[in-house]
């Protein structure tokens, strides 16, 4: 109810604040039998990690440790708790915006809502909280390789490049994590450029599920494109869920949008996998669009929480874009939506009987 | 879980098929005390009742009965139950298609899901399952109103037509709702093209809520702005939805996406009325794309229940546009959230005790 | 979370006030496939039926309609909707007691959560509320055959008779629906007495689920002794739950009370079914204690909604037990309960791929 | 859904193995403001800790650190993470018997379910799970105290030994946690006897929480006293749960049973709080029964893995009864209930109004 926890048979809470003393996410639900280890979860962290040099200064270890739910290398079916420790921590960086609201940022909304303001670094709201996600969802892709389900995402637009993906392995290697090396290029100079005009850039990430069987997702409100919308717009950074056409949709013919059934697929795929809200066993596309970050160098109108008006730079180690960290916590906001939907009792049953 | 409920607190459930003998809603949690009648519901079904002629041939007259939770013209804060039978069903029309998969339908992945298939007119995937969201919206619709909340939608494009919304109540008066006069005509030409044509088109949808306190929303997976895109894509014809700026975003700079604040509020909107998932207290601004209804005249290929190829023509009563239908729909799948959101703990409590 | 809906994967959402038109029940995540007629729930609805002499003497057919769910005779996965007109209603009976707040009831409860008070035969507080409960357990009841699981129900003691049951068919022949034929009839003196006397008489209920595999329930929470408890805490009456031994096991040694481990179960059944909260594969044995009902014929001290003492002697048509309406009750909780735990993902998943 | 949860909007997730790192649990929705230290928790923790000589012989700090969810010692309104580390973690006393099913344990239902074994001590089934109840506990404690609400528990019946309750005071000072000074005393000689003999007992304890406003609970499925079996009955020695009069009201009169409504309560209080599944506003009263612990010195009969006969005596460090350490573990559980309850939107929102 609270909003802290995601799922409902692969269920994930996670906790912490951006400064406090830890991170953490426990998984309730997770499949017994699973070969788990800390270095399956660190091998994603690591991608999500701050410390290189395109995008942030702030340099942590983020080491995983496994609390519990693993005995002897494997799941348990029990609850895994998760835990990340904050190493870096400079609480001070902070104070001096203690009683101004950042531009862009949820500090008011926050106090709006509870009435008392954790100042450092953004507290809970700071993109910091998706370490958690990225863990758990790590979990979640070792259940889903058992059931030959593969989640990858890249960017394919940063600042003013555009791109579509040519080469899925490329973005693996290059620090925009772009599926498409000559643009790939193009997108560092734009984070060179925006990081030396001292303000920000956004950008587009594509994630693509392959490997689902036909029928995953419950009608008619927990459709599955509908929980992929809300997991993925729980990200700090997106404004914006496309499945399949998206927004071309509105202005394609039905007769061009439909994708031909074909014996044993469909002979296209403009719906992104989902029909009805279920999965039809082509791959599933997902666009989703990421603002640029709202801490800048530039300087900035604002209020104080007494209504001053005042003007902020705000200063301090800051990634330029949510890209590329963003990228696998796309991936995460993925995996845990499949994960969760494959342990949903339909089609399964229906399958496990034939 | 199963997937027929929406909200926590103010809860939905939705039931029936397009060709059963009734649809219905049952909302659990629908505070006491709100004056309510059949009446009140009634409005908002004629907005998306057919027989409108520029959109679809099905005439019915979509009578709501309230079969509990109101008592002397208050609810009582025990469930209400909403039932609105079914009186021009003419599920011959679809016997031809018991065995074809219809090309853009749930036909195939829903037998996929369970095994059996309700072939009368996509039974509980058809659009007339809607029909229930939007009773159950119009009861949401009086308590926000108590609450000083209003929701509005408009059709904001239409095939090749885009407009900007220039007189919201001119959408209530034309016959693709939509909200700019001149937009509203050249929409009307494009829906009568496409009838011509045999095809369908598709558009795209604002929605405004005005009047919603600051703090609406729960960090960090029950985001405002989550829970919407998960409410509006559930809808069946939508592929993508965008708060505020959305995909736009992607090609900003901080500087200029950043909503300054003012001492009582903000000096722009980009955000579309969220900042780290919560409300700021500004309109919330939703945009939804929708996809050409799947049901076109012209002949399409596909195959049947067996893997034979055939080319089918989807005769009977279609609209050539889910817009603008789908408007009241999208209305109260906003209204249905928001009343969930005003009935948890934060930031009720705070104010309640000031 | 608004309190009228049961259960997770099997969800059931019931609505309806004793005293308005209908009353009915929505059942979400029902296996599809299953064969369901309107005469397979009736079945169950003519044992907690009004009009035996015995008990009640309010007259009313109780007919259900599917409404939606079924299609040619089998289950579709989508929700069913079940309605159960109201049509022996009689509110003026009730105009008298509108600012009295009737002793053991929950007249003054409802109005201090609400504000309202639907008086008309205590609204949705009234025991007709359970007609639903028993209408979707009748469907829980198809599921669970189909799978292997038999619950059955008796009433084991009744005003100051007890009795051990002897014979588990019997109990559907007598008015008492007592499992055994000597206490039967002691126990239909003791209802006699209680009309006689003007006053009202409690006992104690037995359930027994038969068949269920081995490791239902979900630690620690989701205990399947606590969802059962909580299942049958819910129905009106019920002041007590023990599973197995229940009270008796605190004046228990270990040694005595844990049951010996066999090769393909235990060598006898103090745990009643349940070890660490997982079922056992031995016989669920759940007791239930139920209250005298509160309205009784004898004058009674009480208020009015004003605050002035007052006396009331409730008239009119009621039990002079909740036994045996109570019964079928307490099977349909159970039968809601295990049904919803058959379609959690384990230990289903762990056979399935034996 | 996976049963570590507990609680809707003041939700706990826990987690942790008997002989893992550590245990802990998350608070999801705890109200922003309260003031909350780790001494605040140690002293509930302190109550069921290990290391008192009646009763159990593995000595544990269980020093709590909260890890998130507090600024500047107050609540913020975000997820609180406690954590407790396993220091005296023996699991090679364990080895020996990580082939046989011990009787009266979850041993084999666990495998049951999971197809995997956590033979170190019960690992989650262990007792020591509570642990992360009572520490959730004692930050509910803290919210219901600023509402006024107490919860206090004692033991009211131990083997042999029954008793009422005289003085609570005292319950905070004898070892068995007993009310009444007498029969705390003759409890302690059932202990010391149960030891010598190397066999267990079980007992009773009493709940009673005072201060709770009218109208909690929700009708009709989580009604109070149904959440409250429900949160009882998952504490793993718990056989049964009555409220008020219990199993006694079966044989009760209704004339007699009923409590006269007074002008501001009511004249007795057989309901134990509850009418309709809603608080009175008397005292809450219940009552649990709790199994004598099934590892006993003495040998017993059982089977191994194998399915071969065999006779095991536990050796180790175990408890003669599960009283009195589960005294704090039943008022965490209703402090838990209780504080969820509080804030549900109703009564509240109709108070506050006022």
């Amino acid at each position: 109810m609270a909003g802290n926890s995601f799922g409902r048979l692969f269920r994930v809470m996670t906790w912490g604040e951006s400064h406090g003393p830890a991170l953490g996410a426990v998984i309730d639900g997770c499949p017994p039998g699973i070969a788990l280890s800390e270095a399956d979860i660190q091998k994603d962290l690591e991608r999500r990690r701050p410390g290189k040099k395109l995008t942030t200064a702030r340099k942590e270890p983020d080491r995983v440790r496994i609390l519990s739910g693993v005995f002897q290398g494997l799941t348990t079916g029990t609850p895994i708790s998760l835990l990340i420790e904050n190493t870096d921590v400079r609480s001070r960086d902070y104070e001096a915006l203690k009683d101004v609201y950042r531009p862009g940022h949820a500090d008011r909304t926050y106090e709006q809502k509870y009435g008392v303001r954790d100042w450092r670094g953004g507290g809970r709201s700071s993109g910091r909280e998706t370490v958690a996600r990225v863990a758990a969802g790590a979990v979640a892709r070792k259940f889903l390789a058992q059931e030959g389900i593969h989640v990858r995402a890249g960017t394919v637009a940063l600042g003013s490049v555009r791109c579509e993906p040519t080469d899925w392995q490329e973005a693996m290697n290059n620090p925009v994590y772009c599926p498409n090396p000559e643009a790939a290029q193009a997108m560092e100079e734009q984070l060179k450029a925006a990081k030396a005009s001292g303000d920000s850039i956004g950008g587009i990430v594509l994630v693509v599920a392959s490997g689902c069987p036909a029928g995953l997702g419950e009608p008619v409100f927990d459709k599955l494109d509908a929980r992929l919308a809300s997991a993925l717009m729980s990200i700090g950074a997106v404004k914006g869920v496309e499945i399949g056409t998206g927004f071309q949709a509105a202005s394609m013919r039905g007769s061009l949008h439909n994708d031909p059934p074909t014996a044993h697929g469909y002979a296209s795929n403009n719906a992104g996998g989902v029909l009805g809200g279920l999965s039809t066993g082509m791959d599933l596309v997902v666009k989703v669009a990421v603002k640029p970050i709202p801490s800048v160098a530039v300087p900035q109108k604002t209020v104080t929480r007494y209504g001053t008006e005042t003007t902020v730079r705000i200063e301090g180690r800051h990634d330029v874009s949510a890209i590329p960290r963003i990228v696998p916590v796309c991936e995460a906001m993925v995996l845990l939506t499949l994960a969760d939907f494959m342990l949903h009792p339909y089609p399964y049953r229906l399958h496990s009987h034939a």
